[in-house]
């Protein structure tokens, strides 16, 4: 069972529950129930209208709000009832209901929010795009790790390629952290391809770029706002004037095929690594096919045991956090602010 | 008289030699002097076949190799035998070799490179694209004020709108660098957006966009990356199939406007800022055309005394670096090693 919270998508509670019902996976579905009638026999509905704002401070009106839909889906998971946690809202409100109710994997820094872009040769994974907004060189080494088992268990790349995200290809390129990052991970166990840079994200040179969340968010958006411009455009100009109207006629078929893979709905939208149950956070101009590729998404998670296998990985490459013997790493109700 | 350095053009000097002739401006260029003499009568040739790679390290390289082309023709622009710099060879060389030898504006931190984005609805400025791989708050007020002057100067923008990338638009969102600086530049002279995000680069929506070295270089890299990927898999598409052929041909027209637009060469690279004299850095991959741009912007900075008003306007914002009474800051000879 997977929880899904309607609340906050672009094309409303409606367009996810049509989206849920089309992925025939069972779901605990929340949001405002009238609105969730089409999601089908396969939903258990959670009548949870009041919904948390992108504008609002995540942490505070998370603890404050029990009422609201990702709190009440966010719970569901945490106390058991569902194996993982689909939100089609806003980042900010998941990443701090997660951290909070679902809680790390013991012994990880932080959760980071990983994207899969949808690029011709790719998928290609990056991560963090957002969590955080800096980033110390062991909560790098440790998204690589997270990365690397995210692509294994729910892309099936079985020996996935990892570079780290910096200025230049040579060792010597970048910020202290990175320099570091980059010393640990070249001595670890991952497929580790050293640093790449910018170029190598819509190339798909690797399979997993970790970097930083500020970056990382600059980059995914950088990088998907580009593909919109530019098709865009290109979209604007076969239309206009009636010679070029054939021509775009006679070349639509051959560019869906382009638009098809560049398609950010097929890949079912980020999902946030390091937490005890996996979260997927859609994004919020999804319509129902989008929703569907999240929920199947999350289902995978759960039947490869992503998370068993990332908490696994961590520990035999000694990149989980020390603690002093008997305490209890993880089960702090801790978050960050900054996401 | 401009200095232009021939060396390190992925088309060879030659190719340099013919984008000069074709700028018809007067120029010293420096270089292997035989592959030189399609130059024409307004180049003076001056010989210098040695030349500072990519991959040596910068600033010992210039500093100990006085015969190199790009270590001679900035200092024939910091003995002012020369108004500006073009170089058609590597980043970190021009930068260390710029700094040593024309040396920054009395009051400026360190330089900043800047790349006119080529975007449908651009130019769009992003600075620094990684001149430095850090930059503190003092350092991104001073990149504000010297990419709105060079549009002012070299794009003719009379009032630049300037936005500050972070990983969103409200106030709060950022690194604390990020956060000081807004504060800064809210209660500053210039018309200033606010923070701005990744998506605005190719979206255009602010005429400068000022970053750290490190999230502008990423920035950079993935939009000319993604550009590149996508215009490719286009034509790849376009090219296949019969049917397709003939829609190409219909439709070459439209898309050959585009493919202007989105051009690098158009625009003649990336600027250093921050330096007394006017330095240009072509793109590796430039042809005679972006060789022909990046002298015609050299010129422009000249002849709107780029390098004067910026002093100018940083001074009257307050954004120069305070110096002790008696000290000659900016005439030392230091370096950043970073780049």
């Amino acid at each position: 069972v997977i929880a899904v919270d309607a609340n906050g998508a672009d094309q409303g509670p409606a367009a996810v529950a049509e989206g849920v019902r089309r992925s025939r996976v069972p779901t605990l579905l929340f949001g405002p129930r009238m609105e969730l009638l089409s999601a089908g026999d396969l939903a258990e509905l959670v009548d949870a209208p009041e919904t948390i704002k992108a504008g609002d401070e995540p942490v505070a009106a998370v603890r404050s709000r029990r009422d609201a839909s990702i709190v009440q889906a966010a719970a569901a998971v945490g106390e058991g009832r569902a194996e993982a946690l689909v939100s089609a809202g806003s980042t900010g409100p998941t990443l701090a209901a997660g951290t909070i109710s679902i809680k790390r994997i013991r012994g990880v820094f932080r959760p980071a929010l990983a994207v899969l872009l949808p690029v011709p040769d790719g998928p290609v994974l990056l991560l963090d795009a957002g969590a955080s907004v800096q980033a110390r060189p062991e909560h790098l080494v440790q998204f690589a790790y997270m990365g690397a088992c995210f692509m294994q268990a729910c892309v099936g790349v079985e020996r996935p390629r990892v570079g780290l995200l910096s200025v230049g290809e040579e060792s010597g390129k970048g910020t202290p952290e990175i320099l570091a990052a980059h010393d640990r991970l070249a001595e670890g166990t991952l497929d580790f391809a050293g640093n790449v840079e910018g170029f190598d994200l819509p190339r798909a040179t690797v399979d997993v770029v970790v970097a930083d969340g500020f970056s990382g968010n600059v980059a995914l958006k950088v990088l998907e706002s580009t593909v919109k411009t530019l098709t865009g455009e290109i979209a604007d100009r076969v239309r206009s004037g009636p010679v070029s109207a054939t021509g775009g006629l006679l070349i639509r078929g051959k560019l869906r095929g382009l638009r098809d893979q560049l398609d950010p709905e097929r890949v079912g939208g980020a999902i946030l690594l390091g937490l005890r149950k996996p979260v997927v956070v859609a994004h919020g101009s999804f319509g129902p096919r989008g929703i569907e590729s999240a929920v199947r998404l999350a289902q995978r998670a759960v039947s490869e045991d992503m998370v068993g296998r990332t908490a696994a990985a961590l520990e035999s490459a000694g990149a989980l956090r020390s603690a002093p013997a008997g305490s209890v790493v993880g089960a702090t109700s801790e978050t960050s602010s900054d996401a």
